[in-house]
């Protein structure tokens, strides 16, 4: 492959054709943009704000390398001064933003960028690109957690994320909201996420019985066995996992799983519980696999199937119901003054802005105001600044304190939009003041 | 980020720990997986192949770096004469597949990967990540590409694709199935595809009016200026542009073309037609973007709406309706003898295979057989043989010839699976031949 992702042309090439304009213009006032999403998906109760370290990471790192600026050279569109000033973009502005693992809301700004003109416009397609795809995976995760208390769930979709990068942060994203850990070994590398793995089908099938490759494979992994039963006939693998254990139990192994990954799972982990239970082999978990997501882990938990883990893959990577935002990136502010756009159906709230939360006495969260940044309300301010003239204001937050606020935000849910067919919206009340500068701004609107 | 695309880690953990096992147990006779798509999903009639040129590549660089050896390492989970096996691990095996761009359906294999089991094992996570994804999109670009035929289609969909990978790869994957270009610049540069990009609202918002704001930004691309309507008022930002087309005439600069973003994009094209013809410019193009997908486009070119070309952004690069494919990649072969999988509704055939398309006098594809590779039938042999002995058969296909390959490919779609509603299965046969084998394997089965 010839880009890296930290490629500073990872960008939309009308970015590029407005800077010049922008440039040509003498067009570089201070401007706020805002990162909100319009409306939930179907469904949806909430969201969960992710994406914001891998956006800080790329507004430090942003600068056009030599070989970039002879690329763009290259292709005739841009003028040579434009091109210098290419060489000198640094982004040196303010964010303020959510916190990760914070539940947020329709037209509540998740990230707020505020720099001169041609920063702040140029970052929106990478910003978007990251955080509008972390935050995806998040909401549909935190589903899964609320679906499975208590489980233990790993992530399994390397395979049909969407290439590699959506592998990683969706493995990051599911590790935010709750899970428990990832099958995918770069991304455990990456962002210190326990790493899990049983074995394929395929190793099964390499041996010509079953119980031969279930020892091989249990000699191997001593420290850390789970046998994947599935691959002939699930029960009859189930009794040869309990014929085996006394012989391996001798050599001071112990057989720590094994794995459903196909058929009625509740019905297959009920029998392969009794056979395990019934064998002596009380202590060995039974983990499942196969075309789970949010809604099938809450059909398993209500069966109370006895499954201890689950590996959740494909549906949660890519949020295969909701596989994308309705998001924007606006221009909120420009040179001091408030800016509107009223494109039909995209007409968006103008100015800076607050989001305040109310909590009720028993924790839950009872309501949130989106106010002008200067206006004061009572409740919990969300949006922190987080970077200021490109420095970021604390070093990064850990994924480990992030997980721990995702963890207490989605113990403050309110019930209605816990549930996962959440029909009833949240309430998120606009200030007078906000709604104020609209109509201030809709009736001087140019012609 | 702490990680690349290419790294050998970017893999399920799994992998590793069957590849210990089969080291410990010198299990590494000669292996083939086949990738195949078991199902279509709801109202799809084909799917077209994508991601070979980045799987080959992959097999090609497939290698540890000390540091990754040293990761694994520290881990704990792997012993010492395993890990230095991996130091040597390259990909040495041979793969057929299906040439880029071409239509294919259930059961029929899309790469098959023949090597010895432990190359062949590995490779999997990574195979799958590439070859489903861009098979997704370019299954779903090609319907973009039936829908409106004769349009120019561009890819607008970076900022919702599922990361930096993803954006790229759909890029290539849509160009493949005939779109003519993207806004991604790295893409562009990347794959060699045509950029397009215009400009945002906030350009607009930026001025404090409109007027200038297009006539800033035709004096800054005089040669491909395309002006954005929507900001505030569609038809009178269309006047807008007639009343400014002579005072830019004059110094020579020509406006290419208007974007539509919001509203009825067809009536909107209706209007602003007939505002531009009227005001004297007939050459001036509507490009319209916001929600496009394959029914968006079908609707539009059925009431014949006036735009010339088309921005398709998120629900294309996601495949918002199909943002995964039931796809497997299974061991069908170990050391000579055929192997076949019996899950619960996920029993594969066994064998390696080879598909053969029957095309009518009309030069419309009639009807598929799979067959047993060393069986013999009628018709166009669709695998070819890609990489021998881990090196390739041929240099890269050009994307271009690829791209030529998939349009002759679409031309020749039955009309049931042309359809964006079908229902109607396409012709896949199964030969006696392997009918014969998976019976006789069912038979013989270990107990």
């Amino acid at each position: 492959m010839k880009y890296s992702p930290g490629t500073a042309l990872l960008t939309d090439l009308y970015e590029l054709t407005m800077l010049q304009a922008y440039f040509d213009a003498g067009v570089n006032e201070t401007a706020s943009f805002e990162l909100f999403v319009r409306a939930l998906p179907l469904h949806r109760g909430f969201l969960m704000a992710a994406g914001l370290e891998q956006v800080l990471d790329y507004l430090q790192r942003l600068r056009f390398s030599p070989d970039e600026l002879s690329a763009l050279s290259k292709t005739g569109r841009f003028s040579v001064p434009f091109l210098r000033s290419l060489e000198h973009l640094r982004f040196t502005g303010d964010v303020d933003a959510l916190p990760e693992g914070t539940v947020f809301f329709p037209d509540e700004p998740m990230i707020r960028i505020t720099a001169p003109m041609r920063e702040a416009q140029f970052v929106e397609s990478r910003v978007m690109n990251l955080a509008h795809f972390e935050t995806v995976v998040a909401s549909k995760a935190a589903r899964c957690v609320l679906a499975a208390p208590d489980k233990l769930l790993v992530d399994f979709g390397l395979r049909r994320a969407h290439g590699a990068e959506a592998a990683l942060l969706s493995a990051r994203a599911a590790y935010l909201a709750g899970f428990g850990g990832t099958a995918t070994v770069a991304a455990g590398l990456a962002f210190d996420i326990p790493v899990y793995g049983t074995m394929a089908h395929s190793y099964v099938q390499a041996y010509t019985d079953e119980a031969l490759a279930f020892e091989a494979f249990a000699r191997s992994q001593p420290a850390n066995t789970t046998l994947l039963l599935d691959t002939y006939d699930t029960e009859a693998a189930a009794r040869k996992v309990v014929a085996l254990a006394p012989l391996l139990a001798r050599e001071g192994i112990a057989i720590h799983g094994v794995r459903l990954d196909s058929g009625d799972l509740g019905e297959h982990a009920r029998r392969v519980r009794r056979i395990l239970d019934d064998g002596g082999l009380a202590a060995v978990t039974i983990f499942a696999s196969g075309n789970l997501d949010d809604y099938r882990l809450r059909q398993l938990t209500a069966e109370q199937a006895p499954i201890d883990g689950f590996g959740v893959g494909t549906r949660m990577n890519t949020s295969a119901d909701a596989p994308y935002l309705d998001c924007a990136y606006k221009l909120v502010e420009y040179a001091g003054e408030p800016r509107r756009k009223r494109s039909e159906g995209k007409a968006t709230w103008p100015g800076r802005k607050a989001v305040y939360r109310l909590w009720g006495a028993n924790g839950v969260m009872a309501g949130d105001w989106v106010t002008l940044a200067r206006e004061r309300r009572d409740g919990e301010p969300l949006l922190e600044a987080v970077m200021r003239g490109g420095v970021r204001c604390d070093g990064p937050v850990t994924l480990q304190c992030a997980r721990e606020h995702a963890r207490r935000q989605l113990r403050g849910l309110p019930s209605a939009q816990r549930s996962l067919d959440a029909d009833e919206p949240y309430p998120v009340a606009v200030s007078d003041g906000l709604r104020e500068l609209a109509r201030r701004l809709d009736e001087g609107r140019p012609t």
